[in-house]
């Protein structure tokens, strides 16, 4: 797969913008692509997939007509192939932060790592939301977010020399458990029960470090936090036993999973019902703000299934009703891509001879 | 595939009669069957596929979502595997004749093999209409069909001492001749110019036959006919040098290819608009006779568009939409292939177990 990942952050002007690289984000790529219209996706995950791919890679899906069976990776791997003549650009690990309609009618578009765009048309796919990291309910913690307190890990080198805890059962603790030990001046893996969703292979290796006290761990969770000097100084921990004894530290790390959130798309001027964003009509997908689509999960209608299917059947009228504000002058035909040359043109296959 | 072929004729009570074998109408006995209905699929065809199969199998279709490129018969063998765990009973090589409301509330439907059904719902899925022979367009011809002119042969020893004439180019016209020949008094194929839309080795057979004076092969086109106490007695046969010759028969093949026709749909009091079946909403894609459902070509509604994805969006709405006929009482829960073990159960698969 060769789709371009930006880099650079010049302005961009694009004809179309989808928010969400889930399987509807990607098969909009494709309903664009047939009527010539580039795209343009972000996504606030690093990879491709949406929820397929970060909550159920390797679970079978079976209600894709005509795919008996797949996992959801299986399913973005193939909606990739079927996307490559489109070479979208994908612009992954940022979150969509401002959506505002400018004078000429287009739209002003901003992300999280500060790319620009300026966009005739944006189609919102986000499914359930952008993913964000669960974070640790205990008073006062919130003030240090970013100072002491991490729910991700963007430079491993400002950990070394720290008294660390590191929170979580899964991958990602125990995988910066493992990467930081040796290089911090301490790390206790704090975790709820003596049971890890992670590589048996990390479980192992964590604990023969706990062994040759390389690091330690400990069975309990957060119930408070003591401050000195405006800085955090120590966690609370209760322990299995409901002792709760005291935790000095210099940085956490929270690692409790992802869960969706709607996000900054609340504050686009969109109509929103139950955590869903209404479209006008099923004729294309369209959201009260002329030239913003929504499909897939995160979009609702009267009979709306969250089904992925449906969510491509969206994508598909979506294109159509987009094509109007890209093509203002053009009439679009509905071409079909067993027997149009034209589409076979654009998707870069031969077109066979018939008698 | 162990789908059955229904052979008696015994009145059969169902819940949902599927008109239209098609890529559409498969997928549709699916979202039926995820909900635990079972279908019966009529079809006018000898086999299953529906267009897809008939004008295009070996055409590649580039726009089925995850599925970068099938035929006609590969999509039509991949949705066969996908329902095979709710074995639909196929009745082919029929025409729905009749559909009529009952007292109770379902529906009489008769077929034109004469098996008949009582349903609680009804989806026609028959996308272009039902597939009809082309009929020789000449003066007078109607009056001889089915005893001395033929679009479709069913029993060939009606044949045998004859003197027939085999009008077409494609594989049937020469099948039906090679298979003719010899048993026949004598076979005449009659085509409009020398090139065949058949398979090459049938007209190397043909055109050695015809070498041996076992067969004929005339260019033209029948420009009229002659009749002889009430039966055809000869036809006119226009050559390509412009000259009408005269040529006996006792009868007449014609195999000029199928075309679609509405047909006795017509009649069943369905709001039409331009050879469409208008659906009330998009919620169900239900016709204006409740029970009664349309998805897939043959349907209309503001925004449609003739794509095969959008046929199963429909189907999986308008199966909803007939739970409530067929399961009254019953609430109907939003379940998901991947995390439902009921629908795991249904589907005769295992429920992955995760931590």
């Amino acid at each position: 797969m060769e789709n371009k990942q930006s880099s650079t952050s010049k302005l961009i002007e694009a004809d179309a913008v989808i928010i969400g690289a889930g399987p509807v984000g990607l098969f909009q790529v494709f309903e664009l692509g047939l009527l010539e219209i580039k795209a343009h996706v972000i996504d606030s995950l690093p990879v491709v997939g949406g929820q397929c791919v970060e909550l159920y890679p390797d679970k079978p899906i079976y209600d894709i007509p005509a795919v008996p069976v797949c996992t959801g990776q299986e399913l973005t791997d193939n909606l990739l192939k079927q996307i490559e003549p489109f070479s979208p650009t994908f612009h992954l690990n940022q979150e969509v932060t401002l959506v505002q309609r400018r004078e000429d009618g287009r739209f002003d578009l901003e992300t999280s790592l500060g790319q620009k765009f300026i966009t005739k048309t944006i189609f919102i796919a986000a499914g359930v939301g952008s993913f964000q990291p669960r974070t640790l309910k205990v008073e006062g913690i919130e003030a240090f977010e970013g100072s002491q307190v991490f729910y991700r890990v963007k430079n491993p080198s400002q950990f070394e020399g720290k008294n660390l805890v590191i929170c979580g059962g899964g991958d990602s603790a125990l995988d910066w458990a493992l990467a930081l030990a040796g290089k911090a001046e301490s790390v206790v893996i704090l975790h709820r029960r003596d049971d890890f969703r992670a590589a048996p292979s990390s479980v192992a290796k964590m604990k023969e470090m706990c062994d040759n006290f390389e690091m330690q761990f400990i069975i309990g969770q957060v119930s408070g936090i003591e401050t000195k000097d405006d800085k955090l100084s120590e966690l609370k921990v209760t322990g299995a036993d409901g002792v709760t004894r005291r935790l000095p530290l210099d940085d956490l790390l929270v690692f409790f999973g992802l869960s969706p959130k709607l996000g900054p798309i609340a504050d686009w001027g969109l109509d929103i019902e139950r955590k869903q964003l209404k479209v006008i009509s099923t004729e294309k997908f369209e959201t009260n703000v002329p030239g913003i689509f929504a499909v897939g999960d995160i979009n609702t209608y009267p009979g709306k299934k969250k089904l992925i299917l449906s969510g491509f059947h969206e994508a598909a009228l979506a294109a159509f009703g987009a094509a109007a504000y890209i093509f203002p002058e053009k009439k679009i035909h509905m071409q079909y891509t067993t027997t149009s040359p034209k589409l076979h043109k654009i998707l870069g296959v031969e077109t066979p001879v018939f008698d």
